[in-house]
């Protein structure tokens, strides 16, 4: 591992960029040799054009990626994105994920769910003149931070002066340059085509992150605007999408070495944190919310043992918890035995350093890192405190009635003075989250959450804790019994009609004067703890005002160091789009072993025990016993390719970006990474960094023989076998 | 896995033969060529030659298998085969399992033991004639059974008319033949060099059966010999053992592809079981075992994390705990994954169909055929009886006991009508058993497992069960509640001396009548369970007398029906010597990854945590860190190579044995096989069949480097490096 760092280091001096970097559009300048080194058969330039052949087909889900696969709408992501719609349509005796969903005619799709959203993005403009001239020159760190929010807002505001649009300022390189987004927001998205969860989540939760891998993660959606062309809410009236551009399946073969691209919406990496941030990850943050999530995990997982509709319920939190208790224990293995925290302390002296020696030029930027370094080193003291009670605040139907509450003090306000996600434009969403509730939440569980996140602020120092919740709960310095937490919740659980998602609707609508008035424990709960919040809003307002003014000047510092080594710095991912490259390859990631680029069928018959998750249908079986496997076959694998590895650079995010071939073509989807890669957030290890991907031969044998859905095969201009 | 099969089934049936097979000596004619064309350079017919070189270097350590390596009577075998010996000279404050042990002259050497013995066969001769000629021709299966044991124990006397030797007879092909081994037994054997567990069990458990592997399973024994050369008990006048033969450190590199071959004494194989009896395996023996072996571990890992010195009395029965359950683990696995019940199905009914086929030839096969797999089919009525009561007898001290008995009982007979295992020839063995039991035995532990199978007995139907346990107990058809069993136990525990190594002892001496007048609890308990084990006793000689009388045929007619297949039969393993050979290669274990030929250091430094069993020492981590690897580095890897998979064909009872290359050279240790390929003990799967092997560069750079031992390095013929 540490010849692996060391090859790494090597690379990243090459004059070579492949492989690291989440590239945004405008960087394409820049990676355009090694685009074309790499082995794309594209112009890089028409990389460029958003609106274009390819990238015009790439679509945002909100924390996954999608991409237009016809000229009828049909979009398709991974199943694990489209796992919560599945969810909503499931009920023990209807089980979509169970069963998979084949919708025969356009009219037997099913609505994704109110909250589904599809966003194409229309263009990218550079916005940090307008988001921080504004500020004045001596801003208090408050200040600042309304100063920037302000700016935001009304750019914003602005730009879905039209309402088809949805926009979004990003903020790149912690606030070095800003960019809006203006992207047209599809709100009638149906489900197309889902396979069984035992082939789109063959595998499950033991498998995540795991290579070799054999997940057909992959569903079909499909955009449905009114019949004017125009965005609109789910109506029977609408009518499927016509994309400008879609994605051709491709015709050629991919092999071992070839071309791979992936364009999506990278959530979150920590590529440009300080040591002392790896250093709290590896000691606090990751093995503390491990065990939350696993206490998490322990309480629905009894739950939904005892009850098959509980566990529906929890089934995509409980994905969501797994996934992310999987993936720390992975970063923190991966720190480990990359010596993560020993490489960003070197990195980090390095910088101090190269700054040192630039003398006076150096010594503003000195001074600002440690000014920098100091204010991140402070939110130590409060970290437990604001994990706790934003947890707590947060949670299921305490969340929903706090959400409710704040909604109504925001209401009073003009639109643009409204708090960033509670102004107009938000709305649609509270109440699409408040009505999901119902699909997502058992009140017994609700509660165990509840009082476990309780017991957890009780046990905070009393210096720490909130006067009105204290007040609350009864809390005097020491921690509540249980019996008398039991109580308090018992009467909060009863006091309540938020439980039902008309009272919840209901509330959405009120005002303050009438929420105060209200008698439902839940909202005398959300108006209690109201001022509390807003306190902690502040400080946290204030921490960001300080970090604005501080962060950029860090970034840069740390960009012109990283450019006096010929080390270009893409910025860290922030859900905007970016464009990633390699080639499909296998790896070595542990001493005395590889992992081959492809994984076949074969691998589902060695794996299928029969249980769930390893319980393969015995259509596919079959399919796979008879060998029939048709022109899907790839010839040096004597089988059908379903899974590949790549050394692309993506994170959670990108699940559900296409990946493209040299010819911008449709060979797949990727959706997850290497357990050995996980800490790549962090620190990237070319040598052992792999993404896997859904090979798209695997989703069209699927689709042609296991669980056959020719018109979605002919739409995707693949003729279906005869039958 | 289905296309393993297919693939097994291809190779099985062409003429060569390599890869699959545990030969005996005398079948080298028959593999002489496939020796020849797999890459062996000695003329195969040296082989054959058990005295000459390199068999003659090759020893059994009883259950394991070792070779001489210096003319001083150096022998090595793996760590874990010396690890009963190394822990006997443990304690917390000098734990050489810990921190390993170099003896820096022969005087520093420690004796392994007061049973520790090296075997060294003198020859092998075929006395099927005399172990069934002397028969009765209408004998009864009991008579049968006795007639067979007679003449085994007199040939045996025969052989040992020279106490210098050690003689057994072996079973071929379940009594087709039957073969004496004469062998020298060495009785002073002293440990010279083992490197600290964190080396020679790095990985432990947890690593065991799995690839990539990174241990250094070496130990160092030497055999001792009275001044006059002969075998004798330890002694301080004893001299180092001068062998005519011991093997030689290969000068040449041994790399992917090249020829290997493994000769020593492998335990048991299942290879040719009728396919009830892999059902049995599947069904009941390996899961009840497996839930046995887990009880087990437990009593005795919380009982070892209260108390260090407990931890080290059953550290070795934890190993072997550990190392049954994981096996039976993988083998349930490999025979789903394999189909292997379907295989044996199938290859039973095809012997049928052949059988039925031949007409008048065949009828008398079938009817045998019949007939024997009723007899297996009726083990199962008393199969749990059978287990519990043979581990409740033999447990700990309770066992200790019985023995005791047992042997005053047969030491009033002469010594050719004892009881094998009763033997004069065998009492030194037991009395080394019983002088041990103090360095392996917790009272405390003794007593819950003693429980836990009196818990189990006492669950037997009323039927099962033996009066004279039941009166002991007083069990009247229901079990006893826990209090009853615990004052029983109380007072068995309390009314005993054989807690003490010198009572053992002493009581090992007595004649039955002193030991019926004894007031000791243990032997009175012994002494009132006496008849019931001799009646379980008779039913099983019957029951071998039925198999011995029923099971050559079954043989005969299996290995007639695979010479019409030109498939060549060797006999299951048996702890007699066997030769196997193939070559250095990685495997695809599973779809989508392959397991490399070589591991290397850079694989320690990944798995190192810090915590055992991955818990390197700062020596091994620094000389790797600084890549101290001199002359042990291997250009290809860049690298010293630490373990490697071959594809031989072994089990238990071959740890230790020395891997050979094409002159016949060492170049490493056997001492375990992959996780996927545990099944092949019953159905032999030569496309994933790999076995595990320390590279003796390892070996030679950990003593060179790491852990120095340059006196045993010169004794290797190996230079050590200059310090």
């Amino acid at each position: 591992m540490r010849l692996s760092l060391l090859c790494a280091g090597l690379l990243a001096a090459l004059p070579a960029i492949a492989v690291e970097g989440m590239w945004t559009p405008e960087q394409l300048p820049q990676i355009a040799d090694a685009l074309k080194r790499t082995g794309l058969q594209l112009d890089p330039a028409t990389l460029s054009d958003l609106r274009g052949q390819p990238m015009g087909a790439i679509v945002s889900l909100g924390g996954c990626t999608a991409s237009f696969v016809s000229p009828n709408g049909l979009v398709v992501t991974n199943h694990h994105c489209a796992y919560g719609s599945l969810q909503l349509n499931s009920t023990p005796e209807n089980n979509m994920l169970r069963d998979g969903f084949i919708a025969e005619t356009l009219a037997d799709e099913v609505s994704a769910g109110p909250g589904a959203r599809i966003w194409v993005t229309q263009d990218i403009s550079d916005v940090t003149a307008q988001v921080l001239g504004g500020i004045p020159a001596d801003a208090s760190d408050r200040a600042r931070n309304d100063a920037i929010e302000a700016a935001q807002k009304k750019l914003v505001a602005e730009c879905e002066a039209d309402e088809i649009y949805r926009c979004r300022v990003f903020s790149h390189f912690g606030g070095v340059q800003y960019r809006l987004f203006r992207q047209v927001e599809i709100r009638d998205v149906r489900i197309a085509y889902a396979p069984p969860d035992a082939i789109g989540r063959f595998g499950g939760d033991e498998d995540n992150w795991i290579w070799p891998r054999q997940t057909g993660d992959f569903t079909f959606y499909r955009a449905y605007v009114g019949p004017d062309g125009k965005p609109a809410p789910y109506s029977e009236d609408n009518v499927p999408y016509r994309p400008k551009h879609f994605l051709p399946m491709a015709k050629d073969a991919l092999n071992e070495g070839d071309f791979v691209m992936v364009a999506g919406y990278p959530g979150r990496t920590q590529r440009y944190q300080l040591a002392s941030q790896i250093d709290d990850a590896i000691e606090w943050t990751y093995p503390t919310q491990i065990a939350i999530f696993n206490d998490l995990i322990n309480i629905a997982e009894t739950a939904g043992k005892a009850d098959a509709d509980v566990a529906i319920k929890y089934a995509s939190s409980l994905a969501g918890w797994n996934n992310g208790s999987k993936n720390m224990a992975g970063m923190l293995d991966g720190f480990r035995r990359a010596d993560a925290a020993g490489t960003k302390h070197r990195e980090e002296a390095g910088l101090v350093a190269w700054l040192e020696q630039r003398g006076g030029e150096g010594r503003a930027a000195l001074a600002n890192y440690r000014e920098y370094a100091a204010l991140i080193e402070s939110q130590r003291a409060t970290r437990e405190r604001n994990r706790v009670v934003n947890a707590l605040a947060g949670s299921g139907l305490l969340g929903s009635a706090n959400r409710i509450y704040r909604l109504a003090q925001e209401r009073a306000l003009d639109d643009a003075a409204r708090e960033p996600g509670y102004q107009q434009r938000d709305w649609p969403g509270i109440e699409a989250g408040l009505r999901q509730l119902e699909r997502r939440m058992d009140v017994g569980v609700d509660r165990q959450i509840l009082e476990y996140w309780f017991e957890k602020y009780a046990a905070l120092p009393a210096d720490q804790r909130l006067q009105e919740l204290d007040a609350w709960a009864g809390l005097k310095g020491d921690a509540p019994s249980r019996e008398t937490l039991a109580a308090k919740l018992d009467a909060l659980y009863a006091g309540t009609s938020l439980t039902a998602t008309d009272a919840r609707l209901a509330a959405f609508e009120q005002d303050q004067a009438t929420l105060d008035a209200s008698d439902d424990s839940f909202l005398q709960l959300a108006a209690a703890l109201s001022p509390a919040l807003k306190r902690l809003e502040d400080e946290r307002k204030a921490f960001n005002g300080a970090l604005a003014r501080l962060q950029p000047g860090y970034m840069q510092a740390l960009i012109d160091y990283r450019t006096s080594q010929d080390r270009a710095t893409y910025p860290d991912a922030n859900s905007s789009l970016r464009i990633t490259f390699g080639n499909v390859q296998g790896v070595s990631p542990r001493d005395g072993m590889t992992y081959l680029p492809f994984s076949t069928t074969r691998g589902i018959v060695e794996k299928h025990t029969g249980t769930d998750p390893f319980d393969a249908t015995q259509a596919q079986l079959d399919a796979i016993a008879q060998r029939r496997f048709g022109r899907w076959a790839v010839e040096s694998l004597n089988d059908v390719p379903v899974n590949y590895l790549a050394d692309l650079d993506v994170t959670g995010g990108n699940s559900g970006s296409p990946t493209l071939n040299a010819k911008g073509e449709f060979v797949g989807l990727i959706f997850d990474g290497i357990w050995e890669s996980v800490a790549s957030n962090w620190v990237f290890d070319p040598a052992i960094t792999r993404t896997i991907h859904v090979d798209w031969r695997y989703m069209l044998w699927i689709m042609d023989e296991v669980y056959p859905a020719p018109a979605i095969l002919r739409e995707l201009g693949v003729e279906p076998r005869a039958r």
